[in-house]
């Protein structure tokens, strides 16, 4: 049986889930097109159910993707086109989409071996500047980022657009200031954090082989309570009249730092 | 006189500016906001006229501001709180927004000196990537930036906002791809572009003291006719599910790359 009622219940539910607070109180989240629903499909991601629209979805890659799923015992809902646009987020929806569980590490089960590099974001608004932070986090082969006290939603359609797949391969925590200056010292683990006031410019600073490189919010930058906890504050150097980075630039400029000083030494 | 009417036609005037098209015809565009109005009269820029709802700005800086271009000789239309609600772009306006006369650089009359280094993007389609590599650019020393062929408007508002006052300080040129091949034959410029299949790892390449960075587009990046013009193409490393970065980020890890060399070679 085919949708064709917005006002249908399993539609309503869908909708819903572009909010923070829907998506919070039922640990879903919705992913939208062919390449990312087949990213989660080849990664065995745990997706509840496919949203299809027959009308639209006229790729033989589509269609496998929904046999292979439907083998698996997975759950297709068929709509209308005219259901599917009512929800999709997309400009010329493909016609599939999926409501999948949200994924979620605890930061004390976080151990953080040799070689890992992690990113801590404190209070990060833009769900657009998260998610091209999780894309490069996961360039540079960082193992997660750690959100901290009042981030935006990683899960938010925006971020997973911006982030084009790299959630999928990233562990993600949310945690409380406290609870990450606590967990940093039981581990020991090196925290790095950008300042522009910082004098240790970020490019001649040697980095520990396993780290945190934390960052500010866009509005702030640290405060002077993250900068405590750091065991090494670095800036990038700005030429012009700008007195700041974007945010996912900022963050990209030290990564990639980070992973040339790592294949450096081999 | 306040101006209280949203369809007085200067106000109407002021809404068009939103639209590429509009500011196309009029060589003006808008800007709002006491930070980079400010910013705007402390550089010179060619202010047409301040407009200002007297019930919003109650700031002494703001108001400094408008004495000192009234002193000037300044136009400064005055309306009603609600009439700038009406045109605002912002979220809790400050009461001051200007227009003014676009500034735009000649690619003929462009020289390359020793140690400049240019931006060039091919069909960039997003103002807010673009303003977010305006203020890196600035940010690493760049002379302007190069739009090629189909390029969004630096002018956009959404570019202003994530350009962060850079626009001022950046020479801007518009030019076809064929324009721009021409120049870099006549002038003899570096061009160096990058490519995920390029073998030159970026961070391995030493760069020429005066160079074009050359960037493809969001979606499909440096195209064969424009690889061909690069004396180099250089990749940047990627780890992880992504094979490509946000086309900013890409932009600011290779512009660091440059500003850094600079710095070691003094």
């Amino acid at each position: 049986m085919i949708i064709t009622s917005t006002s249908n219940p399993q539609i309503k539910e869908i909708r819903k889930l572009r909010d923070r607070k829907a998506r919070s109180e039922s640990g879903e989240y919705y992913i939208e097109g062919l390449r990312i629903v087949g990213e989660a499909l080849d990664r065995g991601e745990p997706i509840q159910r496919m949203i299809i629209a027959p009308e639209l979805l006229i790729s033989e890659y589509g269609q496998n993707l929904v046999g292979q799923f439907r083998q698996q015992g997975g759950e297709v809902v068929e709509v209308s086109r005219q259901v599917f646009e009512n929800f999709s987020l997309k400009e010329g929806p493909q016609g599939i989409a999926a409501v999948l569980m949200q994924t979620w590490t605890e930061l004390s089960s976080v151990a953080v071996h040799p070689g890992d590099c992690w990113v801590a974001l404190d209070s990060i608004a833009d769900p657009g500047n998260l998610g091209t932070i999780m894309r490069t986090s996961d360039s540079t082969g960082c193992r997660g980022v750690i959100l901290l006290d009042q981030s935006t939603d990683p899960y938010d359609p925006s971020c997973i657009r911006a982030s084009m797949g790299a959630l999928f391969n990233l562990q993600l925590v949310k945690a409380s200031f406290e609870d990450f200056s606590s967990w940093k010292r039981a581990t020991g683990v090196a925290v790095v954090g950008t300042s522009d006031k910082a004098e240790q410019n970020y490019h001649q600073y040697r980095y520990p082989s396993s780290l945190v490189v934390l960052m500010g919010s866009e509005r702030q930058g640290l405060q002077p309570r993250h900068l405590e906890i750091c065991d090494q504050v670095v800036s990038i150097p700005m030429r012009g009249i700008s007195d700041s980075l974007n945010l996912a630039v900022a963050t990209a400029v030290v990564l990639y730092e980070v992973l040339n000083q790592r294949q450096e030494a081999g």
